[in-house]
C-alpha cells in the first residue's frame, strides 16, 4: 500500500485517480458523488456521470436534465459538494464546489457530442420526480432545450488515504493549492 | 435485469440489499455515503460503514469520533442524508434522516463489542481535523469517551433503478411508507 508523505504528491495522485474515472468506464471515479443542500433543508447526494475533469481551470463537469431537482436547490445555493469513494486505492475525495449552470444555446457544442444512447436522459416527460401512476408512465423525449451542464468550480479538496496509517490532508484553491496536513 | 412494477417489491429489494451490507464485507452497502450540511453552508459527504439497519424501527446506524466535524454540522442541525450506489444490481437508494447522537455511559454496551482493531478510530489526539505538521503527527488512543453512535430515523427513502427502463419511487415513513411511482 503506498504512503504519502508529500503535500503535492498526494494531490497529484488525487487527480490522477479523477483522470482515470474519465479514461476508464470501469473505475468507480467515473461515478461521484453530487451532493447538493434540498429546498426542504436536507442535504441530498445522488450518483453522476463525471463528464469532464480540468486541474488547470479547478473544473470537474457534469449533466443533467434542466428540470430535475438538483437544478431547484442549485438555482437556490449554488454551492455543492463532490465527493469519490476509490476502494482499491482506499482513497477518499472530498470536494467543496461553486456551481455555474450552463442552458441554451452556449450548450449545443456538447450536445452534439452526446451520445444517442446517453440523451435519452434529458427530456424525460413528464419531468423527473413528478408523481405518476404506473412506473413506466413517461416517455423519454431527448431535446437540447431540457440539456444543462453543471460546472463545478473547486474551492477545497480534502483527501483521506486509509493505508497502513491513516493520512488527511486539505487543500484550497485561496492558498493556490499549498496543502495542510491534518489529524485523521 | 430485474423489472420493478409493485412499489412494495421494490422497497423489499433494497432493504434486502442494505441488509447484505451489514452482512458481506464486500458489498457496496456496507459503505454508504453520509451526507451533513457544513457549518460553512456547503454540504459534506464522507463515506462510512453501515453499523446497523433496522427496518421495523427505520433506522442506521453509524459510529463515529465524538470530536470529528460531522458531530459539528449535526448539532447545529440534525437533518442528514444516506446515499448507497449499488452497481451490480443498478440501484441508488437516497435517504432524508434525522440523526440522534448518543454518547457516554447508554454507549458502552457497543462499545465493548467494537473490536480492538476499529477502536483505533475514536480517540485521535489531536482531534480530527486539527492542522498537524506532519502527516503522522498524530496519536490514536481508544477511549470510549470520544466514541459516538448516529442513530439515523428514516423519514423519504426514494429509489432509481437503471434496468432496461429506469424505474424510480418515493417512499415516505408519514405515509406510512406507502410509496408513489415518479417519472426518473
Amino acid at each position: 500500500m503506498r504512503e504519502f508523505e508529500i503535500l503535492e504528491e498526494f494531490l497529484d495522485f488525487a487527480w490522477l485517480q479523477i483522470a482515470r474515472g474519465k479514461a476508464d468506464r470501469k473505475s468507480p471515479a467515473r461515478c461521484p458523488t453530487f451532493i447538493t443542500t434540498n429546498n426542504d433543508g436536507y442535504p441530498r447526494a445522488r450518483t453522476l456521470v463525471l463528464r469532464r475533469s480540468n486541474r488547470e481551470s479547478d473544473e470537474i463537469e457534469f449533466h443533467t436534465d434542466k428540470t430535475s431537482q438538483k437544478m431547484l436547490s442549485l438555482e437556490k445555493d449554488s454551492r455543492a459538494g463532490i465527493h469519490f469513494w476509490l476502494p482499491k486505492v482506499q482513497l477518499q475525495i472530498q470536494m467543496d464546489v461553486n456551481v455555474k449552470i450552463k442552458v441554451g444555446e452556449v450548450t449545443a457544442p456538447i450536445w452534439r457530442n452526446v451520445p444517442k444512447s446517453s440523451r435519452v436522459s434529458y427530456g424525460t416527460i413528464p419531468t423527473p420526480g413528478t408523481i405518476i401512476k404506473k412506473p413506466f408512465d413517461y416517455e423519454q423525449n431527448p431535446a437540447q432545450n431540457r440539456f444543462a451542464i453543471l460546472t463545478c468550480n473547486i474551492q477545497i479538496i480534502e483527501l483521506l488515504h486509509l493505508g497502513d496509517k491513516h493520512v488527511r490532508a486539505r487543500f484550497m484553491k485561496s492558498q493556490k493549492w499549498n496543502g495542510l496536513w491534518l489529524a485523521p
